[in-house]
This record gives structure tokens, C-alpha cells and sequence, in this order.
């Protein structure tokens, strides 16, 4: 069986593992204070090319769930595409923290700034907006679950309207390093860091074993953070596991490169779906490529391959999802091109 | 000016006012416990014809976050219509407790089995619904933010559906006596009652100086909601304010009575309004009329009547409330039949 | 029997009656726009000498409920004395908005400067303070849960170590009327606007039918509380309920003067218990009157008189309360204290 | 300096981290499906010899978090030594899921069934208990923050309260692998499973590189509570490093073994500690030793040691604590007697 299910079936990064083998037993304070998150965070800080509060927690939800409760007012909403992770996998994460997830239909997984401006001229030409749940933040993601890539224009005009209505701007970089990773991507890490408020580096689907890197370039936002974090439950007593892992990340440029892996074999893949012609079901420069099957080719290539399945369209065919990581083999890319 | 832009512009029904004169010195216990707030139970009990669990409340708003906030699990959301009063009018107070409210696409303000029983299909269906909010209740408002109404056979296919997924079904009825006094409906007081779980009879849109008394006829969904409405700042230490209110309005058929005023009144425009020439957005059996109007008419209108605006279609044209009330004159709809 | 349970057995007081019974078919706007909220607001705005933001809920616990959860950040609790009311008898709707009442031991239902001080210096000396609860917030009430007072002095110094610390102070008056009411008391409405960021003043148990009016003299925090007010289900649809009757209130001194009567009748069974030997819990100067009585007195009492039981003591005694109200009738007083 | 600051300085057993390098790129299912998580949750439920469901997360207030939030109902708290670490040390986590802790004064770290079964008697005796917080739970921690241990007996009687007021037990077991290498503790990882509904085997105290094991004994309780762990920032796609550090733990008799090899550790300071004259704070039988220093002693041991500061008593002496752990090296050991 072929795996191309997703891109956390493998442990993490061979340089991650040696470095915790290497550092096991040496000991390190906790809570944050040890010499892996302080040198990993002074790494980060040099990628983005300024200051920046820095925090790390061992998971996506818990990312996004935390800098949204921490940040947002009791009568703030965040605006969300429809399909973004907040609003859809989070069993409701954001909503248990009394925030109200507004969503906007998005196209290919991506929303936009004239979008955003609607959505916040509407609320503040309603007479009664004082009954409603303020816009507060926007939340994108970058890549986005289908795997789309907001250009550096884009991500401008978005941060525009944003300052224009007092909107905080928040990125999921769940799968950062595929955007990195990417020819295509005309953002980089301090372009993100420039236009955002807060952003989080994905670690869980990047290389790493676990974990994710809160940046606040906005540090008027994250006072105190450390116990909001500690009281969301997000604080890890050994920090030590985090800081190792993004300081071997951010060193040697280590992140990018494991990125670049992963959407290598994703452009091949994507080029012999063309080359065999199936339909694509967006197009996709990273990580993710999704395609449209019928009955048949669905069940055929069950057979073999271990794929993602995400939806039954209308004309009852379906969308299938093919996901590289930093961990595939192009071995496997060569089987599952003959297959295709 | 004539006013029909709402149906809380005056205080209470005249009877009201003299019931709570004539016993205003009299010395009741607090907190549910004294006389009228029992006596108005039970005949809340009679008029609905099983029993019941009765709690007064003082607003709306109250009523929807304490009832849904208590049945509700941690992990559950709440379908309504995206019309519906708790998605867009009361400032995330759902989301506040935590809780995902879920929008079907409504037509005239009104949501039906086919949609729910769909979205429950698609929620089970995903093999990632473990990772998603799940439908835990069906909100709908009798009648609807729009005026329209549910027929007995729509609740009762949505109650059906909702004992096939398991779904609580909670009926918002702030304008109840303007449905129980249309000609139109066919869902009675017991109806409503067999068909849900719980609903809330109306009392500030309905003749009551304020408040609004929440029936639980499932008995199984309601233990220590005392406590609950207490923790959420919903119990009065003087119950007998919504203890006479109710006790009057469930006396000689007044509730009942005070809601057809207000439909015969807005009848009565209707005709006018249709044989004028006015296009009416939906057609509505009940105390409010939406209709569609250019600029010049709106301007015109509003120098003589204060109505309700809801918003500005694509075409630029504006929909435009008129609302009656148990308080409507008929001298007053008279001239607002001459100017229209 | 003769009622001395508690000071919310009756309606309301005639001069707002009236008020309500003449005003009734007025129309006026909603959700405190209406002519007599304007009106009540300014009064009280003259009572305090001062610019406010004021706002009006249904009642004491919801008002507590909203203001400290509008003000505090996720990670600051409130500092109350271990008898206060949101410590004891709200149910939890302090720790449903996600926030921890630290409770500091009273000394007659009262805390003190010192206490607090010492508080949040351990607080700040403790190397872990960052894992924990912060203290954002001093919550007292005026007068207290056990009828004693505050003086201005204790309040200046609260004040500063408030201050010193960044601690908002807010007081609960849910009984204000017989703080002022009293004549040991030398905090006016205007000593406690300028010492305390935030109070309410109750006018459920001092003569209103319902409701208090919540005073913000700090005006930094109260941004958008009206929308605060809405998701926490606190605001009415019909204002004019709560501004007539604080309209009447502060009109003609009627609220300090609804606040003497009890605290006469008060003083006068007090003068009597004192007189004919029975044990007072505690000297409190205002309408609640404690005294400690055995099996036999409290069984004798309780033939003739509704009085409150608070506790039973260790030495098998019991603490019993008479409460006296602005509706207690001097006649009742002279049985009273004949039975006594 | 010698480290006997705290129980997670170090990173993982060695057999843990050989686990993790060999297993690194096998792939593997995420959320708890991987065969790693199958087969520890096989070995625990062997261990404790009786069904259960099992759940990993990934620190020890996201377990106490998401386990009382789970289990609660809107108007209940849990009832917790006024040492307990939700009591002080988890920054609110539980007062932000809506719950108050009630705080029994402990003694040496512990709460007994006398006091709370006096708690739950006063509460229902209250005749205003309805307008209360409801206990719904106890919770205690074996070992203690303090590192003392309930017998068997102890957890015998405190079950049986629980039993009789309703009330769930859940046991905090972060440092659990401590009792169960100290040959004073009469509980077995059975006898726990057999008197708690739910308690968690903590990891990243115990050798694991992080993570705890929440066990569910009473299954009635914790239906979805996959979706809970989801909406709380509780899972990790990543399962595998949960799994893969508890089955290591619990295949042959490491968990134990590491726990014994702290404790022992820990005994062989305290009999250096009476005989050299130090005076115990309190007798511990587990990996945490606390002694009562004065100034001089204190600056005199900083010099060398790293140790923690627990707290300044009333005459002027301070409260410091040695804590050994799993990585305790009997070198250090000696080295730390040598300066006593």
C-alpha cells in the first residue's frame, strides 16, 4: 500500500531526532526558560527580521483556539473563509471560548479583502450592529486546507481593509513550510510576519514530532500570554521538547528545505494527473492535490494507494486528496505515478 | 407621527396594569414561589393539556441562552435558520455559552425537515464528524423573525426528524399570541407543546410589561434549571412581576385575544397595501407586514410613519416593516391606510 | 403572621406605580432609548455630581455577572470578601463567565485594605504567579451582605491599594437605599462614584419593582457594554420599565427616602432586642438585623414572625435575621416588638 | 550545581527515546488510531485488570482541564484540597470552563471523606442551596502536591461519600509513577481504577517526554469524549508519540521502575536530612522532600544546589523542597548528602 493519506504519518525530522537523543539528559529549566525555545525563538526572530513575542504549543486547535480567545473581546467574532479549519475541524473550539466564527464563502479555500470589506460595511450600515457580535479578526490560513496560496498582494489588501476596520489579522501556517516550499509562493516568512498581527509556524505537519510556533508581531496583543496559554491548558511543563525542535527546524534552513521535499513530489504527482488526464480539482502549488473520480476510479485506486476523501459532488463524482510531506519517498511518487 | 415600528412601544395590557396595582402591596415570597407565578403555571398547564416544567424569565434573548446553554452538551451545537434570532439579533449570546449555532438557509424565515434531516445525513456521513460540532437541538421561532408560520404538519415532520437524530426541538415563540391570534394558523398551544421539547410563550412583544415563560414539557432536560437560570443572571427575586403578568394573560383567553388585535390590524393594512398596488416581500399571516419599496416611497412613508427598515435589495429597492401590536389603534391604521 | 423575611415581599412603591399606570400607553423607544431612561440617566449622573455611563439590568446577580465579566481579561479573577454574594449565592455565574472569585475571610461581612494588600503582594512575590489567577478586580458590596457599612475612610484606602495594584473596585448596592438611608453612614452616592470605578444601585430590594442601574464613572471600561449587556442576555426589549422606575427613584429624594423608612424600623427593633436582652451577631446599622437566638426562642418566634435563618452556630444557637424594607408598616414593627 | 529543582528537567527514559528512533518513519494513522496507542491502552487496561477508556493528552492541566469540563454539569464544581493544583497553580483553567473549585482546607497536601462529607451535608442543609453551586465532584491527587499518599482506606471512605452525595471521584496521578514506587503506598494502579471514575497516570513527571494517560473507569461518563479532548485543544494528530511513550511505560514494569528509582533517591536525602538534624516540613514517602530552613541554611544550600522555594512561614523560616526524579543520579545523591 502506497501512502499518500496525509502529512503526519511519519515521526519527525532525522536532525530533530538526533537532536533530542543528543540533549536527553541534559537538564534544562521548564515552562519556556530552557536554552532550545531561548535560541530557538532568537532563530525565528532573525527569519522574520524583527522583534516578536514568541510561544510555542503542541498543537494546531490549540494554536488557533488560544491566540483567538486571548486576543478577541467578549463581543468580538472572527471572520473565517468556510472552509477554514476554525470553522469546520475544530469540533467547535473557538465557540467554546464564547467567540462567534463568521464565515465567508471562500473560492479555492481562499477568502479576500473585498469580501471582508463587505462583510464589515454591512455590519457597521446595520442599525442594530449594537445587537450583533462585532468583527474583531480575520483568520486565513497559508496554505489553505485546499492547499492555495494567498499571493503577497493579496495578503496586502487583506491587511489593508483589516487596519481600515480595526481587524486583528491571524495566519494558521498549519503547513507553512508548503508554502515556503513552493516556486510559487511570493510570501515569505517576513512578508507573513510584516502583514500579519499573529501567525503560527506549523510544526506537527512540517518535520516536526509535534508542536507549533506562535509569533505575535503585534506584542501590544499578547500581554500575559504565557497564562493564557497555561490556562487554555496549552503550557508544556518540559518546554524543552518544543525549543528543540524549532531550533533544529530554523537552523541550516531546515524548514524551508523539508517543505520543498514535500511539494517536489506533489508538483510530479500533479504534473502526471495532467499528463494522465484527470481532473484537478483546484489547481494546488504545495503539499495537497486534489482530484476529481468517478465510482470506478475511486475504488481502483483504493486498491493500491492510501488517499484522502473529502467530498461527494453533485454529479456523484468524488474528491480525492493526494498529500506529500518532508517524509515521502520518491520511490513511492515513481509507484503511484505508474498506478495513476 | 403613527407608529408601527415595533411591538413594544407601550407598556402592558390595561388588565395587567390593574392586576399588579391591585396587589402591589400584597407579601409574596421570591423566587418563584409565590402565589401568581403558581397559579399562572397551572393554568399554563391546562391551556397546553399535559404537564409541564414553567420558569419566567425577563427577556428573550434570556430565555434562548439559558434553555439552550442547559440542554446542550460541551460538544453540541444548535440548527437554526439563518434568519433566526440567535444567529444574527442577539450578539453571540449562544456562542457566549459556548455553543456552535449552525445556519440552514431559510425560506420566508422558515427551515423544514428536508434541510435538517440533510445536514444530520452530511454531519454522520463524514468520516471526520468526531472532529466537528455536533447537532445537538433544532431552534425554530413560531412564528418566524419574518412573520410566517409553521403549519402543524411541518412541526411535526421536523419532529419527527428530530427524534430520528436525536435533536432537541425548541420552538422561540417571542410573538406566540400574534400566531395563536391569526386566522392562518393551525398550531395551537398543545400542539406546539406535543411537538417539543421546550418553547418559550412570549410575553414582552405580546402585552406583557416584559418577560416571557419558558414550558419544558420533555421533564427529562430540565433538572436544577433554577440553578442554571440562576448562574446565567435569569431568576428575579421578585417572581410575582412575571408571576401576575402570566397569571393575567392565561385568564379569559386575554393572550390569546391580545395577539388578534394586533393580526386583524395588520390585516387589515395587508388588504390595503395589496390593493394599492404595494408588492409585499413574503406574505405574512401574522402582526408583521414586509414590503418592498423604492427611494421616493420610503422617504415619502417615513415623514408621516415610523416602520422598520431591513435592508436594501440588489435592485436598490428596500424592504420595509409595518408592525402591529395587541396596542394598535384601529384610528391609527386607518390613516395609515389613507397615506399609503 | 408578620413578614420581617427579607425587603423584596412587595411590589413597588406607589409613587412608581403611578408613574407606570400614567405612562403606560406612551409609546416610546426600546432597548434604553426611551424618554425616561434619558431623564433617569442625567439625574443620577446630578445625584453622583459627575459624567457616567449608565446602564439598566433586571437584576443583582446579573448585574455582577456582566460587569466583571465585561471588564476582566481571561486571566484576572475578582477579590471578594468569603461572605460576599458572588461568592456564595450566585450560583456560580461569576465562574461561568470563566473567572475565579478569591475569596478574603470578613470581619462583619466586610474585607479591608490590609487583606487586599497582603493578597496581591504574596500574589506578586509568589515566582509562580504567572500560573496563576491574576487579581484584576475588588468586589464589594455597600451596604454588606450582613447590613454593616462601609465608611469613607475604609473606602479611600481600599481605593489606594486598588489603585497601587491596578485593581478595578466595583460595588454591589444591591441594598444601597439603606446605606444611604442610615445615619452612621458617611459614604454618599458621590463619595462612592469617586471611589469606586464601577457600582450599581439596587433598586429591587429598595422599592423598585425590579432592576438596578449599573454606574460606570470609569469610563475606559465600559466600551460596548451595551453589546456585553445583550449576549449576556441583560437587556430589555422595553427600557421604559427600568426608566420610569429609576426616573421616580431619583426624583424628590424618593430613593434615600424609601431607604429611611427601613432603616427606622430597623433601628427601632434593634433598640428593642437590645433592650430586652437578646444577643446581637454582629452591630449592623442598616435594615438587616442579626441576632443570635436557642431552639426555643427561634421555634417561639417562628409561631408569629417570618424571619430569615442564616446559620447555625457551634454552640447549637441559631443566626436569625429581621428584615425590615421601605414597605414595612410601623405597625408591624410595635407587634413585632411586642412579641419579642 | 546539583539539580533538585523538579521532576522534568531531563528529557525522556532511554527506553523511550530508543522506541521513538526505531519507530521514527514507520507511518502511521494519527488521533489515536496508531497501533502504538492500541497497544499501550491494551496494556494499561491489563495492568489496572479491568475495561476502561483510555485517552492521551499531552499535559497535566489540559488532562484536569478537559476531564472536569467533560464531566460537569453547567451548576457544578469540584471540590479540591486548598493545595490542589487546579486550586492554585493551573491560572483558573477550570473557573475558565465555567466551574468553581470549592477549596477544603488539606491537611499535609490531603482532604478526608469527614470533610467532605461535612461540605455536602452543609451545602444540601442550606435552605438557599438551590441558588448555589452544586458539588459534583472531588478531586484529589495521588501523590499529593505536598507528596503525601492516601491509603487505600482513605480512598475507601472518600469513594463512599462520593457514592452517597453523588459526586465523581478523579484522581490526579502526574507524579502517580512515585506512589507507586514507594513502599508506603498501599494503592496499586488496580485499586485506583477500582475507587476513582476516572484519574490520569502522568508522563511527563514520570519519564515520559510528555504526555498523561487519562483512564475512565466509569464509561457512562465520558461518551465523546474524543470530541471534548477536539474542542479543548486536546488532541494531537500526531497520536504516536503518546502512544509510543506509554506502551514503553508500561511494558515491563518500567513505569514503576522509574518511580522507584526517584523514590528511593528521595528516601536516602531524607534519612541524611533527620539524621543531620533538618526539620521536616512534613513526613513524604515519595519523590518530594520538604524541610524547613532559615535564612542562612537557605543561601548556604542555594550555593550548590538548585532547589525549589516553596514559601515563607510566619516565624521567618522558609519551606524549600528537593525533588528527585526517574533521571536521579545516586552521585549527585552523595554529592547533595556531603552539604547537608
Amino acid at each position: 500500500m502506497l501512502y499518500f493519506i496525509n502529512d503526519y504519518s511519519e515521526g519527525m525530522a532525522p536532525e530533530i531526532l538526533d537532536a533530542m537523543a543528543s540533549s536527553n539528559m541534559s537538564k534544562q529549566s521548564g515552562y519556556g526558560d530552557d536554552e532550545f525555545c531561548i535560541s530557538a525563538k532568537e532563530k525565528i526572530k532573525k527569519e522574520i527580521g524583527k522583534d516578536a513575542e514568541i510561544f510555542f504549543v503542541s498543537g494546531g486547535t490549540q494554536a488557533n483556539k488560544i491566540v483567538i480567545a486571548s486576543v478577541l473581546k467578549n463581543f468580538e467574532g472572527v471572520i473565517a473563509a468556510d472552509t477554514g479549519h476554525i470553522a469546520v475541524h475544530e469540533a467547535g473550539a473557538i465557540e467554546n471560548t464564547g467567540h462567534k466564527v463568521f464565515t465567508l464563502k471562500s473560492k479555492d479555500g481562499k477568502i479576500d479583502a473585498g469580501g471582508i470589506k463587505r462583510f464589515c460595511e454591512n455590519f457597521y450600515a446595520d442599525v442594530n450592529h449594537e445587537h450583533m457580535v462585532y468583527p474583531g479578526m480575520v483568520y486565513i490560513s497559508q496554505p489553505t486546507e485546499y492547499g492555495t496560496l494567498y499571493s503577497k498582494k493579496e495578503l496586502e489588501e487583506i491587511n489593508k481593509v483589516c487596519k481600515e476596520y480595526e481587524l486583528l489579522l491571524f495566519a494558521d501556517g498549519a503547513r507553512l513550510a508548503y508554502a515556503l516550499g513552493s516556486s510559487e509562493c511570493d510570501t515569505s516568512l517576513k512578508s507573513i510576519a510584516d502583514l500579519c498581527d499573529v501567525f503560527y509556524i506549523g510544526g506537527t505537519k512540517c518535520g516536526a514530532l509535534l508542536g507549533e510556533a506562535i509569533v505575535f508581531t503585534n506584542k501590544d496583543i499578547c500581554k500575559h500570554f504565557f497564562t493564557n496559554m497555561k490556562l487554555f491548558g496549552g503550557v508544556l511543563a518540559k518546554s524543552r521538547v518544543m525549543g528543540i525542535q524549532f531550533d533544529v527546524l530554523f537552523s541550516n534552513g531546515l524548514y524551508e528545505r523539508l517543505g520543498k521535499t514535500g511539494v517536489d513530489a506533489a508538483m510530479k504527482i500533479k504534473r502526471a494527473l495532467t499528463e494522465k488526464g484527470y481532473e484537478l480539482y483546484l489547481d494546488s502549488p504545495t503539499n495537497q492535490q486534489f482530484i476529481v473520480v468517478d465510482d470506478l476510479q475511486r475504488e481502483k485506486l483504493s486498491e493500491n494507494v492510501a488517499f484522502g476523501f473529502m467530498e461527494t459532488l453533485e454529479n456523484g463524482k468524488h474528491v480525492i486528496r493526494f498529500c506529500t510531506s518532508w517524509a515521502t519517498d520518491d520511490e513511492d511518487v515513481n509507484k503511484l505515478i505508474e498506478i495513476l
